[in-house]
């Protein structure tokens, strides 16, 4: 009998919740206080389980059921453990304790796979601490630039270095490069992960299965720049105002935005920090500059393009029309990930024979699963419906919707490796 | 022979200049060192020219050339002589020294006028010293509310009261609304300023006969109450973009305005300051809140009610499209002054008779003068073109063109009281 004993999921969760709740919501900062005790507690059910264990240089742990053939590639099962400040208590640790519950479900079962099953509880995938996409499992590939080991993290102001040789790891080794996976001997890697919006939820579906993580292009630093005239006294003709100007850019993105997706295109923009300069700006002033930061996000490349390539010819047309300039600052952005289309096509059979309700679906949201797409892994991303969206404290899971992503994981894995 | 002396003129603008300087600019505060100075450098220029002196409770200077028949009704000309923070020399000072050098060219000529002139020294008419407006002239007339005396100056934290009560002033007074002016006994006032936007220097004229002052609407407070979420993991359809929204307030008003301008009515439309909360908001969140100011002005009160009415159907259209809710806050303003269309004619007909080039305008820009013209006073305001602007240190007037103004009011005040 293959049954996933959701009173493990219950008692961790729980635990979890109680140990590092920082009202309100938790926190587990990466490196951190919150983060050391998950990992803490995760060991133990490793060990409770019979699992062999494995620190990599940047701290990421690795508990595997060996296979019968150790020397197959292996399945990775995977999420990590840190969160945002007041954060939610799912987002992350669901796949960590979904690996923990499809391994102790296989083998409570008996069954003994052909291949090593590792879940891999993976560090500081949450840039609110350090600035940097996918730290733990960049670094687990020997891929995060030696430099970053000087970011400071935003609370402590103590460097990535300082705080990973605090916790006894080896960051000289991942500046070195040191890579603990090779994407050679992993046969596939499958993330659980609450999903961060509300798809599911309006579907009424359980779980999402992934097709691609977007990329995006950003500019976190763009600036309008217009000239400051008096409110009352300078009319329309002679104005460069730099809010109207933005608001142009913004309402115009809005509409290009409105035809790709009518058009089929995956895309989200987002214009989330906007604001005219508190040192020069007046309520009886004509606003001279407007600062903003853009996030556009795609599952595909020729979408990013075409979006970009409509921002700048906006921007021109609204510069011409109304005498301002638009500086648009660094441009940073990633490369969508495409996902694999096979694992997710044996996931889909799988749901459909057990009758669990899924839809497919991008992710607009980056997860450290891109890292292994990226890297030439075949990977899959599960969606778990959550009713109050991340990165707040209200987030929201039910248990009998993790529990259908568990029953997906465990069955189609014993169906591979039986 | 009637000369005005442009010696005087440039004698005091150049003292004003070195004695209140502050780098970039000059400073003037209302109550504060350089406006003291500068009613300190008049007064002896009215002692000089043998003017009779009096101060009301507010610490506003009458300087009077007693006419021959004492008891008709008075002229005045008058304006301020504070000054914003690092503005320009010209702001204010230009109507006083206008007002002294058209009462020197007066006695230089012998003319010994039938009714009495008085130069008017205004205080505090820069709102950004106590936010009240037109502070000194209501209080000349007995009409600033009483409870205005506890406000505090904005770089001190003094309040008006202590203020006054340094200088010598009579507080008290002020509260219980003692009037020093009473509208019955004004014939005409007549203000020069300079202009506080661009439409004599593109007009190419020298002057502008001000048709009255614009009255207006103002939101300080206004917010637009969306929801957060996930940049990349909320779908459009889902979204609550309080920026998004605000910039449709914005280009719609936008819109709107131009319509208005299309038709022949005068406005202005102003969005000062725009932002997203600095203490929710992130690059990668969908933006739940933003805040602005919008200052909308017109010359007619019809004007200002149409707007205000297509404000409020344009908020309600987007809440309705895009599920934000617009949090206006409170509503102020002030009631447009139509000036005195007949003392307007006069100084036409005098301006065309010397050939002296002037252009029919609005003002957008508050003054002194509205408070006279709302009193039943008959108004006239007279503007000097102005290069770069007010409210700021590159803030320019050329000397020749306020020797027009000069000799326009000296020829004007002639030929009504030879």
């Amino acid at each position: 009998m293959l049954t996933v004993d959701m009173d493990l999921a219950r008692r961790l969760f729980e635990t979890l919740a109680e140990k590092t709740q920082d009202p309100p919501g938790i926190t587990r900062a990466a490196y951190g206080a919150g983060e050391e005790f998950a990992h803490g507690l995760v060991r133990q059910v490793g060990r409770d389980l019979g699992l062999v264990q494995a620190v990599d240089a940047a701290g990421n742990l690795y508990l595997t059921l060996p296979g019968r053939q150790p020397e197959l590639p292996q399945w990775i099962i995977g999420s990590h453990l840190d969160s945002v400040p007041h954060g939610g208590n799912y987002d992350g640790a669901a796949g960590v304790i979904a690996g923990l519950c499809t391994i102790a479900a296989l083998k409570h079962a008996g069954i003994d796979p052909h291949r090593s099953i590792t879940v891999m509880v993976i560090r500081a995938e949450e840039s609110t601490w350090f600035p940097i996409s996918y730290l733990g499992s960049r670094a687990a590939f020997g891929l995060l630039p030696g430099e970053l080991l000087d970011t400071p993290r935003s609370d402590t102001g103590l460097s990535l270095y300082v705080h990973m040789a605090e916790l006894g790891l080896r960051p000289d080794a991942v500046r070195q490069g040191e890579a603990h996976l090779n994407p050679e001997h992993i046969h596939g890697f499958i993330e659980v992960h609450i999903e961060q919006g509300p798809v599911l939820e309006m579907a009424d579906k359980p779980l999402g299965l992934v097709t691609g993580i977007a990329g995006s292009f950003r500019y976190r630093t763009g600036r309008c720049i217009g000239s400051y005239g008096h409110s009352g006294a300078v009319p329309r003709p002679y104005r460069q105002d730099a809010v109207v100007a933005l608001a142009e850019l913004i309402t115009g993105m809005d509409e290009i935005w409105a035809k790709q997706l009518a058009a089929g295109r995956h895309a989200t923009v987002t214009f989330g920090e906007v604001g005219t300069d508190p040192e020069m700006h007046a309520f009886s002033k004509v606003p001279g500059e407007a600062r903003f930061c853009l996030d556009v996000r795609s599952d595909r490349v020729e979408t990013l393009n075409l979006l970009h390539a409509e921002l700048m010819a906006l921007g021109a047309r609204i510069e011409q029309k109304r005498g301002v300039r638009f500086l648009w600052g660094e441009r940073t952005g990633s490369t969508p990930a495409p996902l694999d289309p096979e694992l997710r096509q044996g996931l889909a059979e799988t749901a459909t024979a057990e009758g669990i309700g899924f839809v497919e679906m991008a992710s607009g949201a980056g997860h450290d699963t891109a890292v292994f797409a990226n890297a030439g892994v075949k990977a899959a991303l599960i969606f778990v419906r959550n009713q109050n969206g991340s990165h707040n404290p209200h987030e929201a899971m039910r248990l009998e919707d993790f529990e259908q992503a568990c029953n997906l994981l465990t069955r189609f894995i014993a169906l591979q490796e039986q």
